[in-house]
């Protein structure tokens, strides 16, 4: 396929392992509840999740590969007593370019392997980068 | 350009218009500088961010189209007197998908153009999603 001008090209960096193998089993959020995820980073790029550590508060981003790339409002929540909103304005995951934020906390680091809770996405949903939280930037 | 396996093609939905024109200007984080910049939605995206308001909290998603992509360790903010540390476990630009996470005031609103507070970044930069923050799941 050839790219047009302006587009940019991501490579996952791991993927998610979690209980949710459709999309309608997907909570619509989880924080609260006691749901744990794997994300399984790439061995290639190990060293860079080298310092992840049980407790922290991290940013999980990803990629919602089942979602609509081509609908600008919706009904919030899909409550359909709620007025039609620009995307922007929801979480939605229907959006123009369907990137997922999540705050999760590690629970455990095996590896590879970064057990965490408050990732409710499908299995198998790529991720796009990881981040730790820092309260001065980001309340 | 063939795209392998996995790889996840984004389209911009719009630009930064910023007084940073060269990637040194840029401060290394701005909460609290009192600078501002515009976000400039592409007009056929406009509906998605029709309900945006004046005193919104928002998260910013932008690609750092000029960042370091092979790099999965760096001195965290350049200070080479701190270890050398995986780029997940820091706010660097430096990343295998350098997607910036800013969380910004929204000051007026005119159209397709949204001018903000905290958004410092390069003149240029793409944005690739706009949300509202959310204090039950981002905090």
């Amino acid at each position: 396929m050839s790219l047009d001008r302006g587009e940019i090209v991501l490579r996952p960096i791991g993927r998610v392992r979690s209980d949710f193998k459709v999309k309608e089993s997907v909570p619509h959020r989880g924080r609260g509840l006691d749901i744990k995820a794997v994300v399984e980073i790439l061995p290639e790029l190990g060293p860079a999740a080298g310092e992840i550590r049980p407790g922290d508060q991290i940013w999980v981003l990803t990629w919602l590969h089942q979602a609509s790339r081509d609908v600008l409002k919706v009904h919030p929540r899909g409550d359909l007593s709620r007025p039609l909103t620009g995307v922007f304005s929801t979480r939605s995951p229907a959006r123009p370019n369907p990137i997922g934020l999540h705050l999760v906390e590690v629970i455990e680091v095996s590896g590879d392997r970064i057990t965490v809770r408050g990732l409710e996405v499908l299995d198998g949903t790529p991720i796009l980068d990881i981040k730790p939280y820092r309260l001065e930037m980001d309340s």
